[in-house]
């Protein structure tokens, strides 16, 4: 029985996850590296504000840091309680995974890498999608804690796998960008409706997530607000064609995507959301997504 | 008011779509190069089986046919009613819908570009999409025909328009499927499990029709009906890339998601469906998509 | 025995090409469209500037004009000597060498797609290659003619043949010069010494002519001197993808190489040549190859 | 004064560079894994056949080892003497280099990359071109062993420059290879005669080191001897994407070149020549190259 629940990292995802804790468990710990925002959430909840060292004695701790370098300089300054398990819902490195899992199992803790999809609204409803690497038993016993805060729970394989679908999903979700740029451009210059065109697309087989929500809502209006920065995208394309190489594997479009994906990074203004990676086509014609 | 309606090709799409005119309007001619099945038509529906030029004498004339060629065949025998719209739902060329076009409007004849999606199921259902491209007077007098078959109907533009759509529409879906064997390749050869990395997928970002239909329904089951054959997937993509030569534009995702299709298409055994495009991925690694 | 040569268009290339004539020649006619150009070049080099219908009475006709649309502007004026050979220069379009040499068919005249290579400086020494399409008995009666200017005169195929090998040759051009730019953006990124390495390289397996010349002579000096304009490159490479789609074959490289170069050419400035489409890689990076 | 050197491995390249040490220094130690080699080299050429340890006693140490893994497993059986050189010839890894450098220099020991380009033929004729990373003032001191080689040699930059020179030497040669092998394939279905084709591209600014040497002698004449294994060009082509990763640089017709190069290798017969990545464009259509 889980009676303890961490939770590190309280940025605009972590801040709505842990709000949910409380509903389900007797203590909820809060720690965020801005202590006022800790406090605040405390204040807002009914969490606890602790210090990190006191964080890692509950059952089961969640931490949610911008890379896994956040988590390892994390990881460097505190010893969780044996018996406990760390689940790590950054969107991390899959080798990394097996590193920390390797050393927090010299300490008697377990490691999960459960990334999580779904966003901001996601993790104010509950409703957000965990895929998650590690080991069964650990999978099992932390269940009640991921359900507190998702509604699709899935152990995908050992450690890394959840990092890995993670990077797989977004890589997709870029493939998906550029073909959406790509073949919106080319509709355009033969003049045709864009809004007609992609609700013909969108109840059809070309249709993506990209065609569904990330046209409508931030592209063809021209509103590119900030969701997902550009950078974490660039990053997260950048550990998929990494888990290529390792497996010595050819995947061309993959690979030509995340060039593209670097490519309209650099070229970007700071704190552009993903969807202004449209603009590196835009600067190639005279043809603007609208 | 449309007295009557003429469609000519009844294969897999055409002889459920013309099924059900008889409920909308009072005279229903149906014409098929093999007679036989117009005959069938026409006795298990209440169409009336005719010849060609009795068939042109309708009010509109629904052509469906495998390519724009074939259109072109049927075209060069006829005099079809002055007046009369003729609606072309082949998966046809954008140039020569223009072409057709102009050859008809000097018969006081109007010519829609009209392609469907929704597969066989949605034209035994009535709900298929219909992409219109051609003249604004014409798509709303000959709307009623086309809602007796389809859900969505919309002017994407002017002649052309609509093939152009259809063609973008199915080149997106190409590289969606190149993402998803590429993504899942990566997965598998990482040991993750796949029917689980799929279900996380399709719930965020990283989804498409591809991860929807295609990965569970014909590739992850080893199944791959034939549905949508690869031969007429890589005519379709290389009418995308036609577009984008004549707007003289940069799409390099899409550029390469031809040629690897092309490759496949080369590879692949006769009348293989579309989803077996995986199988130029698996050629390259030791890896199975299931 | 050819008496008479005529040149049409004197250009940088035409102007140097025909200078060489009167040496093998009686009779040499030069037309350009700015007639004054044709009365320097006659009273400089002994030619005879006379006017189009005139020049088309020779035995051997040549063009070098911009375009293969520039050509048929001229055909279309006149009508050339019964038995004549018309030698076409321009870096043209393969399928409108099998219209021209159709259509000039009809009036008894042979036509051979000759484009050449070696530049202004290859002009000038009579040290050009032609690549020739067309009909055997037509190039052996022509060769005279060519061997005035060139040294390297093949016959590579029938019609269109000529253009074809020059559109590849062009193409193949612009691959190279995105390996070069990729791959020395990539060592100056790790700190090596350019010019170094382009000393090794070009004593090794993976040298090129963009590696021997443009990259010393016109990159890292970062002059970029215009000698042939990236609108033509990509024009050619233009030329070069059509080819691979009308044989339905898959290039990924050479269609990847075009997108770049087409995007490359989008944001140049007016006059640039081919060699400043380096700076399409220095944008995405911080980068300067010199 | 350099008085002693050693040459570690002897393979198809190292037996013929060790065979020109004795004619400029006074002793000169040969080691290889199967000794036998070793000892018929001594006998051939007046070296000195030497166990390991005794070998990495001399001022000036060589080693030529398939990868960058097998030199450290040298590396770690032995104790070079202070203040000697160990020049490494291997087609290694940058980042390795300057690991191995580091552990070198604790022992007092210098360490310079320097892999060689030329072939058999190059190593034959001491014509051989060595790229070199590393500290100036060990080149200058290491510079006439390598002479004694070779006929050009740069130092290209600090540790591990170069072996960048030659992963990117070998990659852009890769991309050379597929570009030759898409414009032929293209060129032939054209009907175009190939073997006059290349004469003029050999003559023109379309052509490379692939063209000049292994499009006739390996590959238009099919007999793809084994000179440069596939596996090792593919190893050099991942080793050239790392370092493009590594810099967060954009490098797409690289990037798409090691996809096809590892599928071409994943395709290819065991032993097979780096040439016969062209049967990889073979397989997609019904072309062959000759």
């Amino acid at each position: 029985m889980i009676q303890s629940v961490a939770f590190i990292g309280l940025g605009a995802m972590g801040y709505r996850m842990a709000a949910h804790l409380p509903k389900h468990f007797n203590d909820v710990y809060v720690w965020n590296r801005n202590s006022e925002k800790a406090k605040q959430h405390a204040s807002e909840f009914g969490t606890q504000a602790v210090d990190l060292q006191q964080a890692v004695q509950a059952d089961i701790i969640f931490s949610c840091l911008p890379t896994s370098q956040d988590v390892d300089g994390i990881l460097a300054q505190v010893s969780p309680k044996k018996g406990s398990i760390w689940i790590d819902c950054t969107s991390g490195v899959p080798d990394t995974a097996k590193t920390q899992a390797d050393y927090l199992a010299k300490q008697g803790v377990y490691f999960l890498d459960a990334p999580v999809s779904g966003q901001t609204i996601g993790a104010e409803n509950a409703t957000l999608t965990f895929m998650v690497g590690g080991d069964a038993a650990a999978f099992q016993r932390a269940l009640p804690a991921m359900q507190a805060m998702g509604s699709l729970i899935k152990l995908v394989g050992s450690s890394g796998a959840g990092f890995a679908v993670k990077a797989i999903n977004n890589m997709m979700m870029a493939v998906h960008l550029c073909a959406a740029a790509e073949g919106f451009t080319t509709l355009k210059a033969h003049g045709v409706d864009l809004n007609e065109a992609l609700a013909c697309i969108n109840a059809s087989s070309g249709k993506s997530g990209v065609t569904e929500t990330a046209l409508p809502q931030r592209i063809l209006n021209r509103e590119f607000p900030l969701t997902f920065a550009l950078p974490l995208l660039a990053k997260d394309t950048g550990i998929a064609v990494d888990l290529i190489r390792d497996a010595r594997l050819s995947a061309p479009v993959i690979g030509l995507t995340q060039s593209l994906i670097q490519a309209a990074n650099a070229l970007a203004e700071p704190n552009s959301d993903f969807s202004t990676a449209v603009k590196l086509y835009e600067s190639w014609s005279n043809i603007t997504l609208k």
